[in-house]
């Protein structure tokens, strides 16, 4: 795999290789439905987990823990506080009764259909007070966990497994389910298992709940909106 | 590249192709010195953009900006503030006479010297105000930036630039010279830029600030802290 003299930390990447990068970047998905029947072996959770683990972290902080869940009466008691939450969702469309619709029948979930659960947390004491770069931006800490959990994603991705983030949940809940200790925030609940076949396109923009928006209306020149800015004529081009 | 009947979404990679992926995260670094004297076209750029655009969004909200900037007297404002608040969290380490001095060696940004800055923020009311899976968790807006930010960071390792993320800085100066409006979040300012050599390990482990954790002290079983659940004894033997 390796070039004369090339150690892995200093690989230059072939165009073929940038491609396969690339696939599993534009082919990672949102997965709550259809997990295949199929247990995840440990070694493959552990190159996951590994993966996740070596995210930056501000001032190296590494302020995450990882708790891997199978236990079936854990899962309801997330799943209860899901189905709670949606409720409270639902709600709040009641003047909406197309969109009301449209969501009740979205599948927001895989609590217990798929084959683990990850809870990643984090530790704001961890190896504190003073962390580099966290003393202006008290943030970056949580930040960091969300660079470990889009690592431990496209990794799941590479492994054929699907991830889905479960955002619709009280953390309060989740507190009291895993005996968080009241310094650690959960920051995302995860479910993962193989799955058979990898969608095409996200979700919501299949059932046309949103569009993505194009790259041209999202990223400005020097300042914000400024999106005529001439000295940037050569990226505008191929924007359009 | 592809099998027969297999289109980009739905590869199942194989291992040799898991490798190259799995050597794109683990050598990307957080650079802040040492850049090329090289510029990054703008198809590279756009390459990069595209792959933070594809992170995951709650509710598919998409809800990241990038504000691309290459201009001197931007950039030397945007240093001011990183030398100001510099300062303060030396200050912060008055009582530590052996952190301080290693604190004032190390290169914590690479603001000047770096082709291109790019300054990430969020917009919470993209497609709002109700998005899905941000109603019970408002964070899940910010964590998606994160998620985009990881994607970049690893697409530039790909494209062998490194990044450097500058979180030594003041959130209201960034408003100001960025001329961001009240209600956009400023979430990371990054240095991008060719280098020559990707470091083997981060800089703050060689410099021996920290050390990197070990998998087996941050991972836990089905609830808080548990090391020793015998149904994750498989698991437990790959992490000794």
């Amino acid at each position: 795999m390796y070039r004369s003299n090339e150690q892995f930390y200093n690989r230059i990447f072939t165009s073929a290789e940038k491609e396969i990068f690339y696939n599993v970047l534009f082919s990672r998905r949102d997965v709550r439905k259809r997990f295949a029947n199929r247990n995840i072996d440990d070694k493959t959770i552990y190159n996951i987990l590994k993966a996740a683990h070596h995210a930056p972290s501000v001032g190296f902080s590494q302020p995450w823990n990882f708790i891997l869940i199978k236990d079936n009466e854990t899962r309801q008691r997330v799943k209860d506080s899901f189905l709670k939450e949606r409720l409270k969702s639902v709600d709040l469309l009641n003047g909406d009764k197309e969109r009301k619709e449209k969501y009740h029948n979205l599948k927001l979930e895989g609590i217990m259909e798929s084959d683990l659960n990850i809870c990643v947390t984090y530790d704001h004491k961890r190896f504190g007070p003073f962390v580099i770069g966290r003393m202006t931006v008290e943030e970056a800490g949580v930040y960091s966990v969300c660079c470990a959990i889009q690592n431990l994603w496209l990794a799941a991705r590479v492994e054929n497994i699907g991830v889905g983030w479960v955002s619709i949940l009280n953390n309060l809940d989740l507190v009291n389910i895993l005996n968080l200790p009241v310094d650690i925030k959960p920051v995302a609940y995860l479910c993962l298992g193989y799955v058979d076949e990898f969608s095409e396109a996200p979700d919501l923009e299949k059932e046309k709940w949103l569009k993505r928006t194009s790259l041209k209306d999202i990223v400005f020149f020097e300042k914000w909106e400024d999106k005529n800015n001439h000295n940037w004529n050569g990226f505008r081009k191929l924007d359009e």
